[in-house]
């Protein structure tokens, strides 16, 4: 993996167990983003034991086996919800079609751990919601940025034990690079991505809510545009927002598209 | 002056003069900030002879004579006023208070040159606009932040030479340190300061118009808070804005009174 390979990043951390060995066995499906590779690391690290993979793609598949040599390939989704072993679902699918996989994983009595963006509408986080208090099981949501980097962890502990006093304001920005040529189709396509805010922009908003120690907030403003990019008119290359929290902390993001392809560091 | 004395700050750059000796004569009135320490040096620099000064509080008289020690001191503003060897006033009057003397300078056939923010209503920057169109005088405003730096001076040759593409955004942070304890009674008091966003964020919108090369902009959303002065109810401690400009490059900036008085680093 290249320096300025963001999309595949998939941090290998210190092992930290805390399940023991074949206590939870979880599967892999869906494949659509890098981010599933980072996902089963951590869940590997944590003493998980990744039981099955699938994904209609068998290129896909074939790379995944790569990296996780002992994993089972299975033939449908299907065999994959009905093996009882499992106990969650892990997922990066197209981002539209996030919800409807962690119902089904859910209506298996099994928990969901989808990339994120979790949903691209509000309707499928209300059925999303519905669906867990109904089986009691999770949607749980792999926000990267802030859940598999050290610095990140490290600053929240830094705020959680007072050391720099109460967070009034946070700002984030979250440049990516395009790589347009060698992304898929759906990537362009608003319907599946669900817009850069949505897209990015969740990321942006949980460390709001998380550093802020907010449980709520209300976004005040925001703004997305296409500055770049014609030759794909649903692509928002620029977005912006400002928010305010339930405990009056506010918040400004920018996210863009927009990272030079000379520049050394990753961040697609 | 200590390096965090950012209000005291007066840069002295390279003399580089644009005017002969005795061809350009000016005077200061009004030492409310210490601004007019710096917009002094500037115009001295540049070849200006600095003829006369007035303020009607003699210990501010006494400081600044010392570091102007060729200025005479006049015993009213009128006297200033008539004496047509003065082509320019330069001032750092109270800020609700610069306008109305930018009027009797330009009446008096002066131009004006007045430390940000040069106004605190929208009248004013109305009856001011008026005022140039009559007498053919400048409203010229000390935005030091940009004005006043060698960095952003350069910054601005940059883009313009082309260096880093088109400006799409621009975010400004104006942190300062609050300093209540040697703040004049006017500092907080709204109706004399204009409110964060007027004092402050003028130097933000000042630069984003700017160096994103706009001619005009909208203020889309903006807000303010009082997080940490309740001593002072009228105090905003906290601002923050998004503005559009007329060829769709976008700002952000935030602007507080929070800099800790423990950090090493000045601006007031």
């Amino acid at each position: 993996m290249s320096r300025n390979d963001g999309m595949n990043y998939a941090p290998k951390g210190k092992p930290n167990k805390v399940v023991s060995e074949n206590e939870f066995t979880f599967a892999a499906i869906a494949l659509d983003h890098g981010h599933i590779y980072g996902m089963c690391n951590g869940l590997v690290e944590a003493g998980a034991r990744l039981k099955w993979v699938y994904d209609p793609d068998p290129s896909k598949v074939k790379s995944f086996v790569k990296a996780f040599p002992n994993v089972l390939v299975a033939s449908s989704e299907e065999q994959i919800m009905q093996d009882e072993e499992v106990r969650l679902i892990a997922a990066a699918a197209i981002p539209s079609k996030r919800c409807e996989l962690g119902l089904r994983a859910m209506n298996n009595g099994k928990d969901y751990f989808t990339d994120k963006t979790p949903f691209t509408t509000l309707e499928q986080l209300e059925i999303a919601r519905a669906k867990t208090k109904e089986t009691g099981k999770k949607y749980m949501v792999y926000y990267s940025e802030r859940l598999h980097v050290e610095s990140a962890v490290f600053a929240g502990q830094l705020i959680e034990e007072g050391a720099i006093g109460r967070v009034i304001q946070v700002t984030g920005f979250g440049p990516h690079r395009l790589s347009a040529e060698i992304r898929p189709k759906w990537f362009f396509e608003k319907k599946y991505y669900g817009g850069i805010l949505c897209d990015i922009g969740s990321h942006q908003i949980e460390q709001f809510l998380y550093f802020a120690g907010c449980k709520d907030g209300k976004v005040l403003h925001s703004k997305v545009a296409n500055y770049n990019a014609k030759d794909y008119p649903e692509l928002e290359d620029y977005g912006d927002a400002t928010l305010i929290g339930d405990n009056g902390a506010t918040n400004y993001f920018r996210v863009d598209w927009h990272t030079p392809d000379g520049l050394s560091t990753w961040r697609w």
